[in-house]
């Protein structure tokens, strides 16, 4: 391997701390209060356990983390909560080390039952359910998802018609298909459901809204007119007990409407602060955002862990013996191992920062309107254009890098003990719960496509076709912080050679170019629905035709947005040596992001053949120059040795080679 | 979308049943006979059972199959068998519509330890174990990899010494790393293994053999000196009992050598008709290339249930309303829908193809052999490396793609009930097992590079180096073969313009460009090791730093292998509308496979950026055009109804949709 002068070789204890410090954001205190609970470890339950153990253990452990406060983060302090929205996603994130249905459940418990009471409920049900959300005495469960509408749910089936001779809503599944489905908490637990259903009151329909339906008796009887099924045996996350609600006729009174955004008077009379239907509901579905930026991070986590045990064996590993030699080679120091490995953990590294800074601004905006400030309307879109697009790329991230850690691994990689395949298991809905991903990168392309116009940049695909049908279209979103950023780094990185692919500025300004020409062709190709007396058939096939362009310039935008957090990261890193480290896990996340789409880098004339050449084979290179590295960058991610858990990654595999090795030069 | 003459309209039932045949290749009536079987619906296990039951259903399933004569067809008519060594595979396969845990148990006994005997044993050794391997009154192991020996078994630690005062071999477990590991019907049922040893007589090694070492009494005793643990529970195959194996100072009579290749006389005299101890290792593991051929076709019956599943729901589901209707949009009818499961069916259909030619391969060769006929060596290592090779892209390939149709079936995808996440969890060690597929890529290559030499060629990485050091390499395969072809398809394609993407002679042309230009580039590099006095560590280095390289000629060789494959496979079909139809989707495989790496042919100038454009465009049109045959496609598979099993593929999705659409019209 060819050094460079960039090539990092100091990496003592203390740089991985700074690293890990960098890693560990704004909210590191916290991480550190929550690594330092020495019962973390035995939250975790054998994948072999039969379904109703794993459910009764689960229960068991959220029970404990409730008794622990656990819960209390995200919640208001005026019902006894800390306040702390980002410290909640952090603290969830973390439970990914513990096991994944346990942080599941939770999520289903504090973040998507409690959170819809929280963002969607009135003050006096904060103070009415929130306590008892917290301690768990009210189980509960969220019920948005139809077997018939999960990414389409503006059109679910489900119905409350207002009764004001009671003062009750009617709740009723009118078909199979309007079942609440995949509902957590729901085939054992829960007590009590938020409820999305189409409100009726008047003869008139009102749109999507949320209503509490209780579910079980205290005692767990079943309550009349509620039909609850089970969801069964799932691919993972077996210790959540997913599954059915049905309602017929079910009454609840006027006052479990979950209100903030349109009320129903006793005489049954509608009204809302927000007078668009349309707005009504995505307003409603942003203030749920806080689910999706969970799920990011999780993902993020056991993406970590995952490298943790792999990244560890690796290294420990040993096949083939050396040249001239009777030792084995580590497997690790193959360059087809690094190359499984190492740019995989250079872009959790990357995920891993865009997702810090999605944290702070979901805690920033949520802060600011819980205490009654102004967010900017635009601001709050791009939050949830990012949090739709961060989670589906630290999704199909995890998903993918689990699974080459498994690989990596081998035998070892398939056996329940080393926790791989049940981590791609459990992650592997991820990538189609809280947004399915493909639906999500729409969302995206979206929002930049309007410049997160008002009536548009929401889950509807063929809202597309009509907003460029309706309105100029010239407003492109504004990438000027990209710009700023290149110009920046420019100045920054002066000493090197712009022919040079590791030039910082040549990296981001390549990512810059990708998503502007993306996008303007996009925008191009799609003003074609504007002409004159174009059929609708017509338009849904212009949208259709360049659906993978929209997906694309949504990635596009995206690894940009990655790249620059993680630049920022780097900025903001005060150890020297740490952030040269942190400055060459940049390169390999850059190139490589590059080297696989260097087809349209070449194909868009932005880079030379001999430039293309050169980015592979620095990636090669710097996986050569990191691999004495790797045990410090997953080291820096944090990972308590309890939690960790895989006997390959704990010392079996060290010590199982010690002992070989021992036997076989006593032989000589 | 525009169409093209070439577009493929009429696919009748007739169309359907011809691509059925063609798919079938020449175990037709086999796979006929297999699919008659009105119980096969029943050999599954529901995924939530626990271990042990899971083990006890499939222990009984398995007796079911024997009792059914399934595993006569491979073993020799001498014992009983069919002598139908394809025929075996094909059965084998076709165990993956069932329960893939049957399979492997089914694959353990039959394929892995029936085959070991009938491989590496004499004639008495048949005519006394392989009756009762059929018949399952003899469950067995084949225990060759060790905790610290996978890739490399050359390097296997466990030891057979023999004994010339008892006329016994006593076989011993020197150290934790020796433990034969992840060794199938260990756990629970094995009652014998064909254990794989370092031979030892007269204080000499004479390499690795296996022999005959008993595990159990018939009550189920685990014999003295055999120590046998629990592998515990797995990300999948949970039906199987795999377990590990330690041996300490068992002594078995002399007459358990599996003495085919090598045998050691009462006075301990050891001869063998090989003399070289290598060539003698990779003759017995040439020997034993069957298993790695039937592992690749389950993964294509893995990967063609999944997008059975997939596309029937797919057009079932619906989701978002088509613009100016009520009606909701197929989500099959999406593009990026499309792009998600259409070219990877067509991958699906390459692999089947380039698959019954292996096995029609495999089958001509153990024949002719097993009659006492001559193979040419060259011929057998060619086997070994297609097999390799295809079971490499197969496996790969079923993961890849049955994590799609999970995806793409969103949480219904996720209930085990549909089946894709077993599918996936239990076809994931394929990619790992009989072979790391990064390995078996290497020997790929090693065989191009070498010629297939007959020192060379196999699974020592570091021979590579040695090779290269030693021999001059000149000796590039040849590749006349698929120039022959691009001739002749020049021929047979006249009236297409050569501009087209849809040329096909282009589309060959292409890849055998990438394998010659890969393959020169690779020999250059490798050469270097070469020099005059250079080190063992640097030979080390420059067959590192090109490991990429290597692995990247090995797939161009194979994407060029598959390609003709489906080509002859087209040649052979017999009915013009399934020609037409398989040209189309041959097309799809093609110019997708062409996109993927165009980065490669842009960078290397084998192709302009107007007709890289071009190719996306082509892949975009091509799903399209295939879309409205997409259920055909997978009708052709042949997996009859009952095995199907999932309720979104098997109707229910379609009765809810229509349940939902009746309710809504009522309400109009």
């Amino acid at each position: 391997m060819t050094t460079r002068s960039s090539d990092v070789t100091d990496v003592t204890p203390a740089t991985v701390a700074a690293v890990q410090r960098t890693l560990d954001g704004r909210w590191h205190a916290l991480r550190d209060e929550i690594r330092a609970r020495d019962d973390f470890a035995t939250l975790r339950v054998d994948p072999g356990t039969d379904v109703e153990s794993y459910r009764a253990a689960i229960g068991e452990m959220l029970a404990r983390l409730a008794d622990d406060g656990h819960a209390v983060h995200g919640f208001p302090t005026a019902v006894g909560g800390r306040g702390d929205i980002g410290g909640s996603v952090v603290s969830f994130e973390m439970l990914a080390f513990a096991d994944l249905s346990l942080q599941v459940k939770s999520g289903v418990q504090w973040g998507l039952f409690g959170g819809a009471i929280q963002a969607l409920g009135n003050a006096e049900q904060h103070q009415r359910y929130l306590p008892a959300v917290m301690d768990l005495s009210l189980p509960g469960c969220f019920a948005m998802t139809e077997t018939g509408h999960g990414s389409d749910v503006q059109s679910v089936h489900t119905t409350a018609t207002y009764d004001a001779a009671t003062g009750e809503f009617v709740v009723d599944t009118p078909t199979e298909s309007a079942r609440k489905d995949y509902i957590g908490n729901a085939a054992r637990d829960g007590r009590i459901a938020a409820v999305f259903v189409q409100l009726y009151s008047r003869d008139e329909r009102h749109g999507v809204h949320a209503v509490l339906v209780p579910l079980r008796d205290p005692d767990g009887t079943v309550l009349p007119g509620v039909e609850i099924t089970d969801d069964g045996h799932k691919e993972g996350l077996n210790g959540v007990d997913n599954g059915r609600l049905a309602f017929h006729g079910v009454r609840v009174p006027r006052e479990n409407l979950l209100d903030r955004y349109g009320t129903v008077a006793e005489d049954g009379t509608y009204s809302s602060s927000i007078e668009s239907e349309n707005r009504r509901f995505f307003t409603m579905l942003g203030a749920l955002v806080r689910g999706r930026v969970s799920v990011s991070g999780s993902a993020v986590g056991a993406a970590s862990l995952a490298q943790t045990i792999a990244v560890r064996y690796g290294e420990a590993r040993r096949q083939f013996a050396a040249p001239g030699s009777d030792d084995e080679i580590a497997v690790l120091d193959y360059l087809a191992h690094q190359r499984k490995l190492l740019p995989g953990l250079a872009r959790t590294y990357a995920l891993r920062f865009a997702q810090n800074e999605l944290v702070e601004m979901l805690h920033d905006i949520q802060t600011t309107r819980e205490a009654g400030g102004d967010v900017d309307e635009k601001r709050q879109r791009e939050l949830e254009s990012r949090a739709a697009g961060t989670k589906a790329l630290t999704t199909w991230h995890a998903t993918a890098t689990i699974q080459a850690c498994r690989e990596a691994c081998g035998g070892q990689g398939y056996l329940s003990e080393n926790r791989l395949g049940q981590l791609r298991a459990d992650t592997d809905v991820f990538t189609t719960f809280e947004g399915d991903n493909t639906v999500l990168l729409q969302l995206v392309a979206k929002g930049l496509i309007s410049g997160y116009a008002d009536d548009f940049g929401h889950l509807d695909t063929l809202g597309t076709v009509r907003f460029v049908a309706d309105q100029v279209l010239d407003t492109v979103a504004e990438r000027t912080s990209l710009r700023q950023l290149t110009e920046r780094l420019r100045a920054v990185a002066p000493g090197r050679d712009e022919d040079d692919v590791l030039d910082r500025s040549w990296q981001v300004k390549l990512l810059d170019d990708r998503e502007e020409h993306t996008l303007d062709s996009l925008v191009r190709r799609l003003r074609r629905a504007r002409e004159k007396g174009i059929s609708a058939e017509r338009q849904f096939a212009i949208f259709n035709n360049a659906q993978d362009h929209l997906l694309r310039a949504a990635r596009s935008h995206l690894d940009g947005l990655v790249l620059d957090a993680f630049v920022r990261a780097i900025d903001a890193c005060v150890d020297p040596s740490a952030q040269r480290l942190l400055g060459q896990v940049c390169d390999l996340y850059a190139l490589s992001l590059i080297e696989e789409d260097k087809g349209w880098f070449l194909e868009h004339g932005r880079m030379s053949a001999a430039r293309a050449k050169a980015v592979t084979a620095e990636v090669n290179r710097l996986c050569q120059a990191l691999r004495p590295h790797a045990r410090a960058l997953v080291d820096a991610f944090g990972i308590p040795e309890s939690w960790i858990g895989a006997p390959i990654a704990t010392g079996a595999e060290t010590r199982r080679q010690d002992e070989a090795r021992a036997h076989a030069a006593s032989l000589r």
